[in-house]
C-alpha cells in the first residue's frame, strides 16, 4: 500500500494539500482502527483490573509504555509517562521543579520557543523571585553552543529548549549543546521540548543525556488527547505530580493531611487514563517503526531541498521574504510584502486547497528573531510530495492576486 | 434500533454482563463513529482557522460547548471549559483558587469524596496551612442537611462534595444542601463533584446554584481524555490556569516577566485540544439527548428494586453484607463474609462474565462509612436488563463456590 493511501483523509479529501503538520498531522488508517476496535472490543477502564476487558486495557498501556521507551531509547520503561499532550507535560516539569527553584535562580530559555515551553516557567519564574534568561538566536539558525558560556552562570538552575522550534525549525543539535552546558555547569536540569521532531528525526535520551522530554502523540500520526513525559527516574522521582486523584494515592488518613502516593509512572497519572487514545498511539508507534523515521527524515528533507531549488529558480525571493529556507527543516515561514499572512493563508486555502497557517505560530517571542510578528508557515509530513509543491510554487507566483479571493 | 444494539461492544462480547458502569461506561456506534469521522474527513488542529478543516474543528467545538451547556442549564456557553478529565476539573479549580484560600481557612468535604475531590484540597490546604474539616457520614445515606450549621463556620471558604460517591452511590440534594450553606455563611464557594451522576440524574446548575461542577465524558456514554469543568463566570475570571501554553496566551513581553491572557474559555484550555474527542462527545450529548436522562433514571432505579426484591427473595443478605442496597442508586457495593472482594469479582467475571470492581475505588475514606477498606462495586448503565441481574443473583447464590475458579 502506498503511504498516502494509508491516510482516509486524503482520499475523502481529494485535491487536499495538507501542509500544517506542524500543527498536527493526519492519521494513517491502523491508528484510527486501533481507536475504534478499543472502543467495539474492550473499552473498559483501564483501572478495573478485575475482568478481562479491563485487563486487556492495562496490557495494552504497558505495551504502548515499552514502545515509546524503544522510541526515545529510554532504558527505563517507566520514566514514561502518558500525559494529555506537550503542553500537559512541560507544566507538569516546570510547575513540578517548584522546590527546585530559589530566589535569584536562572531559568534558562530561547527566543524561539513555544508559549507552552515560556510561560509555565515564567509563572514559576515570577512565583519563586527567579529569573527567566534568555539566548538570542539569528535568523534561520538554533542555539549557538559558543556562546552558551556567556548566558550559563553558577546561578542557572533550568535550561528548557526546542528541540527544532515550530516556526525556525532549525534542529539543534542537543548532544553537543548538553555536552557544553554540563562543562560550564554539571548542575543544571535539561529540558528539551521534542513536540515537533518527535515524528521528523531521531530522539534519543540515552546519547542526549537530557533530564526530561516532552512530546505529543497527535503529532506523529497518532491520536489527538495524549501526550508524553519523560524524565531521569531520580528526579521524577523528586518531581511533585500537577494533579491529584485515582489510581495515584495509596493512602489518605483519617487526619485528611497525611497521604501516600504511587510510584512513578502512576504517580503522575491520576484519573483515568486516555486508553482509547493509548491504543491508538500503540499503532502510530508501530506505523513509524515501520516506515523508520530516518527515511521520513530523507523524504522531508528532499522536499525542502526541492522547494528551495525551486522558489529560487521562479525568483520568489524577490517578492517574499523567506525566514528559513536555507535549513533542512521542514518547515518554511515567509511573508509576502506589504500582505498580511492571513489574506495569503486564504488565498491558499480557497484556490489550491492548501492547508497553511498564519499568525504567530504560539511562539511569541520569535519576532525578536524574524523582526515581524507574524508570518506564513507551512510544514511538512510524510505524505507530502513534488506535485504538491509543484502546486504550492504556482500559488506562490500568483500571490499578488491573493485579493481576488476576497472581491 | 433497541438500545443494546447501539453498543458495538455487546455484541462483538456474547454474554458480556457489564456492571462497571462506575468505572467507565460503554460507547454507543454514534459516538465511536464521530470520532471516527473527525479523523477520517477533518482531522485538524482547531487553532488552524486559516483553511477549511480546520475552520470545521473549531465549529465543531463550539456546537459541542453549547450543547453541553445545554445539559447541565448552564446559561453562558463561555462557563464551559474542556479539560481531559474529572480529575484535571477538580484540580484546576482546587489548585486555581490557591489565592483564595489563607491560613486558618477550612475547606469542608465528606468521607465518602473519591481521591480526585480529596487529595487536590488536602496538597492546597497543607501548603496554605489551612484545614480540611469533613462531614461523617452514616452508611447508606447522603449529607445531612441539618447537621451542617455544626461543621460550617465563619472560617469555611470552600465546600467541595459528591453529588452521588461512587461507592455508597446515595444521590445528595444539591439545592437543598446549598440553600443551607448559603444561609449559614454565603461566602462559601461551592464545587459538585458530578462524575457518577452525570449519565443517570439531572445536573441543574442554575436551580443549584453552585460555583463549579465538574465531570467526564467517558463516564456518559462518551469518549476517553475528556471532561468539562464548568464555574460561574466572576469565579472564572479569578481562577488561576493550572496550564499554561498555547491559545491562552495573547502576548509575552520582552522581559519574559510580563504576559496577558486569553479571556475564558481559552484561559483554561491551553495546547491542542482533545479535538476528535469533543466531535465524538457532542454525539454522546445527543445520544443522551434523545433517550432523556429521565427515562435512565427511571430504567436504573427500576434495575435497583429489582435487585433489591431478589436479594430479599433469596435471603442473600444472611451470608453477603450490603452497604447501600435501600437507595435507589444505581450502585452496589457488597462483602460476602470472610472472602476477599477481589476473589468475588473473579469468580464473577470467570464463571458468568460479570465485570464488576472490588477495591476501595479510590474513595479511601469510605472505610469510615462502611467499617471496611474495601468492597465489590457493581453499578448500572442504560443498557443493563433484569435478566443479567438475574444471571448476578445466580452468581451470588453460588458465591460459596467463588474457590472453584481458582482451584
Amino acid at each position: 500500500m502506498k503511504i498516502r493511501e494509508k491516510f482516509p483523509i486524503l482520499r475523502n479529501n481529494p485535491g487536499l494539500i495538507y501542509l500544517d503538520n506542524g500543527a498536527t498531522t493526519l492519521k494513517p488508517i491502523s491508528v484510527i482502527q486501533a481507536e475504534t476496535s478499543y472502543l467495539e472490543n474492550i473499552s473498559a477502564n483501564p483501572h478495573a483490573i478485575d475482568y478481562k476487558t479491563g485487563f486487556a486495557a492495562t496490557e495494552i498501556i504497558t505495551e504502548t509504555r515499552v514502545k515509546t521507551a524503544k522510541l526515545i531509547n529510554a532504558k527505563n520503561t517507566n520514566e514514561v509517562i502518558f500525559t494529555s499532550g506537550t503542553t500537559h507535560s512541560i507544566n507538569q516539569i516546570a510547575f513540578g521543579l517548584k522546590n527546585f527553584i530559589h530566589e535569584k535562580d536562572e531559568i534558562l530559555v530561547t527566543t524561539m520557543e513555544h508559549s507552552a515551553n515560556l510561560l509555565p516557567w515564567i509563572i514559576v519564574a515570577n512565583e519563586k523571585k527567579a529569573q527567566i534568561v534568555k539566548i538570542p538566536l539569528n535568523k534561520d539558525t538554533g542555539i549557538n553552543i559558543n556562546k552558551l558560556v556567556e548566558v550559563i552562570t553558577p546561578q542557572t538552575k533550568i535550561f528548557s529548549f526546542v528541540h527544532a522550534s515550530n516556526t525556525i525549525g532549525f534542529e539543534n543539535d542537543v548532544k553537543k549543546i548538553v555536552q557544553k552546558v554540563r562543562t560550564i555547569n554539571p548542575n543544571i536540569i535539561i529540558v528539551v521540548d521534542c513536540a515537533q521532531t518527535i515524528a521528523h528525526t531521531n530522539v534519543d535520551v540515552e546519547s542526549w543525556d537530557v533530564d526530561f522530554i516532552a512530546f505529543s502523540a497527535h503529532k506523529m500520526y497518532g491520536p489527538f488527547g495524549l501526550g508524553v513525559l519523560w524524565g531521569k527516574i531520580a528526579l521524577l522521582n523528586e518531581l511533585l505530580p500537577i494533579f491529584y486523584g485515582g489510581g495515584m494515592s495509596k493512602e489518605i488518613s483519617e487526619d485528611l493531611i497525611n497521604y501516600k502516593l504511587a510510584s512513578i509512572p502512576a504517580k503522575f497519572e491520576a484519573g483515568t487514563p486516555n486508553i482509547s487514545a493509548i491504543a491508538a498511539f500503540l499503532a502510530a508507534l508501530n506505523f513509524l517503526e515501520e516506515i523508520k523515521i530516518e527515511k521520513i527524515r530523507k523524504h522531508e528533507h528532499e522536499l525542502k531541498d526541492y522547494l528551495r531549488n525551486k522558489i529560487k529558480a521562479n525568483k520568489l525571493d524577490l517578492k517574499i521574504d523567506f525566514y528559513n529556507l536555507e535549513n533542512h527543516a521542514p518547515i518554511l515561514n515567509f511573508n509576502a510584502k506589504n500582505v498580511n499572512p492571513q489574506d495569503i493563508t486564504h488565498f491558499l486555502d480557497f484556490k489550491y486547497k492548501i492547508a497553511s497557517r498564519s499568525g504567530a505560530h504560539c511562539a511569541r517571542r520569535t519576532e525578536e528573531v524574524y523582526g515581524e510578528k507574524t508570518s506564513v508557515r507551512i510544514s511538512f509530513g510524510v505524505y507530502n510530495t513534488k506535485e504538491e509543491i509543484d502546486v504550492l510554487i504556482e500559488a506562490l507566483n500568483n500571490i499578488d492576486k491573493f485579493l481576488d479571493v476576497i472581491f
